[in-house]
């Protein structure tokens, strides 16, 4: 407890924010307070702003100002290749990464029964929709390679099936830069059997 | 680069917090808009309240809502006694850790003259007003251990000196649970020479 009580109420609403506890959160309070007070005021209205006006691209369900995301409006890209991920944050991974310029569909989690997240909450209704209408040739499922995503990446891949559209799944095996005696056995397994011919 | 400018602010607004770099805002920003936005709202709020109503005690020149601190407003607080530490995050510091129970006096840094920090920065001559108010028996130097903190604590014992009032400064030494094997050569020194008798 400090000695200001509007301080102690900075103090714990910077709690939120991930992997930060009481020490750092008091130490950005009073970094904001004695450094960076327009800092401290230009975040204030960013997370204003970012609240009230970010919603879901209707189309995509990734995080958004507008009602279809600046991806899902782009002409230039191929809307007959979808690109199926958890979250928003891989959309970024996966753009920045490859040379994927298809379009997105954002589940917004993985199926998990336990915790009540079934079709419904991942919008599998509005991807039917999009699987029905046609335009869609093939469909990358680029879940989590968790046990969730795996099972979600499995239900999906049996819908596009029923409209006779193909889906493949991101390749598991080594990271680029591994050693293999530090890779895990499942990892290992999978690199093993999926093991490619070396073109020459 | 995201898909969204709100998105985009957001992440750049969340590195004003220290220790964040691109990787940590970007997680954070998506954090609070996919599981946390009452916490969002809730930070914008804290961050506006306290950047337009924290200002500085005018009498010790620490962190507060109020023109007096609560630490000086306390009456069961020894008002002889006056510690002067650098920053606010000092003083909370020591009133957690110690038993004083007098008042403080916040320098907001130390003497810098490369940097344009004399004196006057510093609310010398706030301090000095309170020396010379007769108040005051002991002053209690918390500056931190550095050049220019040693500086600073120098100067002011010097004032205190002028108007008969004795100044104490931190004992120097090795930290608790640390190893002698790893302490700094600096350190090890002060501790010798200020080696104190066993008292059995």
């Amino acid at each position: 407890m400090s000695q200001s009580l509007l301080l102690d109420q900075l103090i714990d609403a910077l709690r939120c924010l991930p992997g930060v506890g009481p020490k750092s959160a008091q130490r950005m309070a009073f970094h904001l307070l004695e450094r960076d007070r327009p800092g401290a005021s230009r975040l204030s209205r960013a997370l204003q702003d970012a609240v009230e006006n970010i919603g879901h691209c209707q189309q995509c369900r990734t995080l958004s100002e507008n009602e279809i995301c600046s991806i899902c409006t782009d002409q230039r890209r191929d809307a007959s290749s979808l690109c199926i991920v958890e979250t928003p944050v891989d959309v970024l991974a996966i753009d920045q990464s490859t040379d994927f310029r298809g379009q997105y569909f954002v589940l917004m989690g993985h199926l998990s029964p336990l915790d009540g997240i079934g079709p419904a909450e991942l919008g599998m209704d509005l991807l039917e929709q999009r699987l029905k209408d046609g335009q869609i040739k093939e469909i990358i499922l680029a879940t989590n390679p968790t046990v969730e995503g795996e099972t979600t990446a499995h239900y999906i891949s049996k819908m596009a099936a029923e409209y006779g559209i193909s889906a493949t799944r991101l390749a598991h095996g080594i990271p680029l830069g591994g050693e293999l005696e530090y890779i895990d056995g499942g990892t290992l397994a999978h690199a093993f059997s999926g093991r490619q011919k070396v073109i020459i």
